[in-house]
């Protein structure tokens, strides 16, 4: 069975989420990015408890958004999250944040992760087997192997 | 020499901190009320690391708060916490937040926190050690033996 | 057709929300009253943009929280936000958070709203028509008269 | 008198901002870098509120975040913003944050805003009247006049 790469959630903007210009405050959509990417993870079994469990810890190394019109509350936004295959031990993630009304893009973003062992947390250079495994049931193989 | 039970500081109202209505949203006060209890423990040693180094946290069981003035962005806010004793293995702060410039009272507030061993997260029934040598230290003596 | 007088709804605990001892931050629980508090909104045209399309805005003017249990990153929670009718012109809300999977009472709590003027920030000593309404609509007008 | 164009504050490590991994949660260097531009527009009277008395908001369309290494609960932060200037009628901050204990750099970063007038939400395609003065107050008119 296949599954989408790209995982798209909808959710209503918050009230604690705009300012007082009436529009969503900028840093509350690194957490939209976390709610996206923790949807993928939970259509992947992929979620941070997950990587954890299999000994690992993957924190954000970087972050980029760039913001194209404004959301309000009131809005529904929809929330698309796409697994971007590379060959480092690295998970990217491309985001598109839309109105769910007008269908207009919203903001677009970018986050990259690594592998640190959850104990130590030294920094993997390789893949851990797992995730090398994930990659290849989703046909990741050949651009994995890059 | 005498230290006060009562702290006292001082902080800007925050940008991200303000709603749609120009005011400070109400949730954002339970932070402030940690930001009184920090600045408390930071004069009297007993910031939750503090308290973690001894073996114990002290998680929050109970918080109250009453709005009566609203903050806007701009505004310059007091923080007073003030310690109250009690004789069970309890903490108690009240809590007051004024308006810098005006004087007035915005909120009051309240929380109860406990005891609880770091590993386990036993409920302690008895202040720890440490903690009743800070009260006495505080010529709480008699109000807690009370 | 009769409306429960009871909103339910269910989510899942963030990694955000999460502090350093694994637990949900205290402050997090303002946040799940107010989307349980939304929730209800939604489902008698009650949100705050209705409100606002009335001429009034409906501010906390006082929360309590009680701490029975934790939550943790993982964990599936129910918000239960149930309206309890009072003859002054105020909103009272009262909070049950359970653990979804336990079925465990995690966290209680209540809040106040009263109605001020959206222009003037005016005090209204009396329910707004629509909201009366509202109310004889809900069977709740012997309530409301007592 | 000259003014620097890179503000510097410390400030702590605030509990809430720590997630379960003892970190400080990715999402807050975006309130840091606030903090940090708050901090430099207090010294040049360049706050958000000086600006919308001029008649113009000044929303973020985009930021980057780099993250080198980890903050923890205990930790002092130093925040540098450095105003980086440039023709467009564009804001452009870079961020250094640093351990002020051991010194080591934690994060860089980037924001740009743009200038839109406070009622309609246009976009200014010239740096305002106001704006452009205070760059040729700072020395920096031959940068801008390139």
């Amino acid at each position: 069975m296949e599954k989408s790469l790209i995982n798209t959630i909808e959710q209503d903007v918050k009230f604690s989420e705009v300012d007082s210009l009436g529009i969503v405050w900028h840093g509350h959509y690194v957490q939209y990015f976390e709610d996206g990417r923790e949807a993928f993870g939970k259509e992947h079994n992929l979620r941070y408890l997950d990587f954890y469990k299999q000994g690992y810890v993957v924190p954000i190394v970087s972050i980029q958004c760039d913001y194209k019109r404004v959301l309000r509350y009131g809005d529904r936004i929809i929330i698309e999250t796409t697994y971007t295959p590379c060959e480092p031990a690295k998970i990217n993630f491309n985001y598109r944040l839309l109105n769910a009304v007008t269908g207009e893009l919203v903001v677009t973003g970018s986050t990259t992760q690594v592998f640190l062992s959850k104990d130590s947390f030294t920094l993997q250079l390789i893949n851990p087997g797992f995730f090398q495994d994930w990659k290849v049931l989703q046909g990741l193989h050949e651009t994995a192997a890059r």
